[in-house]
């Protein structure tokens, strides 16, 4: 009989698994991802939730805003003002907040807490608050405000001067499969992006092994609705959406950026990024079907095998079978990437596709997956989830 | 800071779980139930998924009808015909397969294990499987043929003659939260319909105190697309379905008898019933609203009390504050059940509204949960998933 | 062969149509109603869209708002402020704003329009616009402003009095097929919300027929999402609403006064009526199943003869075979209305079921259907559309 | 005022239109080109429907197949031996048949009426059938058959032998906006597929012009379900498609040989083209995304240029203001086909979007056209209704 290695990863998950509890909190509890999150943690053994943040929607019960949480006792939403830090004594927290405000939210709880960071950056911290606080509070950033190392860059696409450029440079990039070394140790990460997750899961082993040519690269996204937030637009409504389609961004998106960054890390080349995102008459999903130019001598089942090799011990990634076309149904509501890589009929091009679930390995998931290993914990703790289909 | 129920009892099953594993089978593993089954018992810490029978799909991969279930590593599936049971030595067995086809299933089953159950029957068993299989094999039946205890009822409902009579006695009716202790022994346990399991959860309680009157009830169903299976039917098309929907087999859908059956069981007068089930375009979720004549004295709270109190305890059935309408979005991939009770226009009349996902609660999470009764281990194991949503 | 009526009638307006052009304005064009409207009339032969008016979208084009209705050259939007009502010279005006501010614009545009059913009423009119304006406009209201027949009523359902009692009973209710020759002559038509459009003409016939009690009339309602308009309500977005369904405004949906209303003019008896409505992921349709009582000597054939004969010349409403289930996607787009009754397995009751398209007979087309005989067209000019399936 | 296209056109064909009567049959009326076709000609003036022929449905009402079009009164569906073809003496016959089946069905229906194209082709032809009918009946098919000039194409894509390549090359291209002149004089006029029509609609202008290098263009096309059709695939079920996303016949999608037949025709060089269609949960619509590369000296806003020259006295092709991003809502229902082109931030890149109903511009509303240019009729008669949105 086989042994998958999923099952061996969740039977030691399990059988040997810690009895250590952490406290955590969620700012911007009252979003999607923030729910999620909370979702997640739920049958997390080694979690308690044990701060619910939220703006407009203060001091009601979490489950007046997520009736479907409303079940699991937790604590009511509170104000970011009413936030006791030291009498909590946290271990983590995650921000789901709207991008651009989180920045300055990080920066404050940083000195709330007196976080030790503070000293690396020489900056003075609150002495009543050094003694209160046990230990370190750690950041799991879910928005785009620590993605983006130039600050300038920040400026360009986000319109505005960064408010804590001071802590950027201590962000660490959170894509997990990438950066498990850093992420363990790191004070604060920076969540990737869902649109950049699926396609660096997808091109950054390639473009490392220079087998394609960076410099043309044609992403064409389609993302489900709950990648665009519970926010009140016009856009989002069910009447604008159902029974439709439609590109937006075309050109200017803000994940492409950080798409490049990470690409041009690791590319041997100038990165040439075209990335047009689609919405998709449905709740959750991400597809990804991305356009490239072999190098010379590469052929499609190359790429294949480079991508197999690379996530051949991967939880979370799996590279499908020849001529399996990769479908968001197949991940929904659990942390798995799947990827593929077919032939195109133009010679010397090749076509990659990847599908994630955008508000679990493209958000919330991804998040837990990094805090499993800033806590301590086996990667998967949690996460194993299998998808819910239909 | 309140210690809600759920939090205690998944703490139960995770820190003082049982780390003992059964082996079970799922026969009918190629439809939506069946898949089901295993999403909930990939994660599930006692469970190991020994056997996955399937028709025209035997000798395929599971991930190959199935690919969001590729990654598990389960077993391949096989016909009926080529299980061998003595080797296997399965502590229990689903049968998800259709309507009229399980109960030959069953039969056969109980045979070709020898089960002790031939014995009470004072039916003959093959002494060869005596010897070899060490434990009577437990059944989870998720179709309808055990579930009727009149033969007649049987035939005049389902068109034919039963063909495993002597067993529907042994068949304890599935509803977990009335059926406990018999559930806890039962060799063979019906697990009732999607739309009985939430007709009864609302009804049993305030049938039992006689607080409505039980020869008119009204009850009016939406199910999702799920209900209808897998099978190719030119109704079930995505362009059949979606942007629209009907009602269907108005006045003679074959889940009433099933509901007039236990309800007359606890209903001190004449059961009088009707059923009206639509079709709506989404995947899974069911809603029933069903309404009621008060009996004298009676008020819509009253009613809600009643069902408050019932479910006091009940770690999957969830009475709403006054008001809240129980929507599927709030229980979507979960084995929760929610309820509510609305006072009507009509004087003297009642509207209560029943919630649940009709793959989990009203079939594959139900069995779980019965399953867990049978084997020994907490009930809850392996079914505190929180909802899906969006 | 068959000559059908609609072949005839269709043929009647087509070829023996009128020449003639009305000029006609849309007083809340940003709205679905007030799209669906556009999208009709585009096509009807004797109308020409002169005025545009919408609150926020003022000043917009209408392909803006629009882009679906961008290739019709229709004038842009303008705000109800700076509309020249003499100049224009209109025929016809639709309302199609939001509850509460109809009637407020309409006393307005009786006054601005110095029409003529002040003097009627006794009120002063403004001299000047006597000469400026040739004829008296003619309004078609589809709001429930000026549904209502009792103000006290009306303040009692909506919160605040009436702003324009006086004009409430010159008010023709736009039920076409009961009121045709009152619309033919009114100054001011207000069309039936979408809920009482089906369900009267599913059970007017009936309860005038006296063949059911009409004490005890239970409607169980689902609509498409175009129902709640284009207003930003978190309810209304997309995850919220799609792969979902629940029940809303349990016991206090205003539409209930307006069934009411007009079926205790027919009934003989005091009415009761309980009106449950649902919300649906699709756009557009509206299934209403309705639970009734026989009265005595009656069956569920002969509620369905009584609407087969009621109907048997009517366009725009169909009974259909016996045991054929209305079915939303089956008038999609188009004006028809669609009825069965249904025996059902409580003896002494029967199910009657409607379904028809909410934005069109349920509201812009219903009000097209007024308007060509309040301008002395065939009735069902412009409206011969077959429904959008799939 | 503006004076738009459209209007101008519509009242063209409202108040100059001829009154003549052609008797049209549809073959394949059972599937959902053949509903759309019906739907759309319903209310065209010039049209009786006087023949419907359908396979297995063969003897039903065509309300019983498809009940949104029973009350229109035509003609029973009939089997294709059934047919009188001197009696019924049609001007016209659409071909909504599978392809494949299609070649041998004209040829027999050639045969049948002894058309005179068989003269041409020095095919004998039966002498009693010559007398009987009164003139040439004229062909539209919607499927596959007749697009490709080339036979040895044809068998590759198709994996068999064409059965009636004798008619191949007497069959005209119905592209409309590129082929009116051969489409009024052809006697058979072979459909474009709904993927070719938007691609080249999008393209022929461009690589016509020379603007793009023609041998690297990326089509990423989205589909809603209608474009499977109604047959029975497991793929094709509500529960499989709803709430999810995924590409299909990567790199060898039979749309693709028709695409660049037609692209090399105009093109001065080599034609590579790439094609990845994906299927989207929605009903209708077509969205096209398609990368290129810009030949030297071309911007994005000169594509846009030649397309807005070459379209703009289109009735049913807009190209839309420079940023405005086309969507498949603002067709739905509609014979509209909606373009607009959007820089790429890869250097020397553009990215040209169109949106159509594939059922309708892309299959039955082309189909009309071409028929009404084959008939003598304007061109837009019957097709101007707005887009259904919501």
């Amino acid at each position: 009989m086989r042994f998958p290695l999923s099952k061996s990863l969740q039977r030691n998950s399990l059988h040997g698994m810690s009895t250590q509890t952490f406290r955590i909190g969620i700012l911007g509890a009252s979003g999607y991802t923030g729910a999620d999150l909370v979702r997640i943690l739920s049958t997390h053994p080694n979690i308690e939730i044990s701060l619910l943040v939220a703006g407009r929607s203060a001091g009601r019960p979490l489950g007046d805003v997520f009736p479907h949480l409303g079940h699991l006792g937790l604590p009511d939403l509170i104000g970011l003002d009413e936030v006791e830090w030291p009498a909590l004594d946290l271990d983590l927290v995650f921000c789901a907040l709207p991008h651009a405000t989180t920045q300055e939210v990080v920066k404050g709880l940083l000195h709330a807490t007196g976080h030790s960071l503070l000293d690396e950056m020489l900056i003075e911290r609150r002495e009543d608050l050094v003694s209160a606080v046990r230990r370190d509070i750690k950041i799991v950033d879910l928005s785009a405000d620590f993605r983006l190392e130039d600050p300038d860059s920040y400026e360009t696409w986000y319109g505005r001067a960064h408010q804590a450029p001071e802590f950027q440079s201590a962000a660490v990039y959170g894509l997990t499969e990438f950066n498990r070394d850093a992420v363990r140790g790191a004070a604060l990460v920076a969540c990737p992006g869902c649109y950049p997750t699926a396609a660096l899961l997808a091109l950054l082993p390639i473009v490392e092994a220079q087998a394609i040519d960076a410099s043309d690269i044609i992403i064409d996204a389609k993302s489900g609705v709950t990648g665009g937030g519970r926010s009140l637009k016009e856009s989002m409504l069910f009447c604008e959406v159902a029974e439709a389609m439609h590109p937006y961004g075309i050109g200017h998106h803000r994940h492409m950026p950080e798409m490049e960054q990470e690409l041009a890390k690791r590319a041997g080349q100038e990165v040439g990024l075209s990335f047009t995102p689609h919405l998709v008459p449905m709740n959750r999903g991400e597809l990804e079907t991305i356009y490239v130019r072999l190098a010379k001598g590469q052929s499609a089942d190359d790429l294949r095998d480079i991508l197999a090799d690379r996530y051949a011990k991967e939880p979370f990634v799996r590279v499908l079978d020849p001529g399996v076309a990769p479908a968001t149904r197949h991940v929904r509501g659990s942390n798995l990437c799947v990827l593929n890589v077919f032939e195109d009929r133009i010679p010397g091009r090749a076509i990659i596709v990847a599908a994630i679930d955008n508000l679990v390995k493209g958000s919330s998931g991804q998040a837990v997956q990094n805090m499993n290993l800033m806590l301590g914990l086996p990667e998967t703790t949690g996460l194993m989830q299998a998808p819910l289909f239909p």
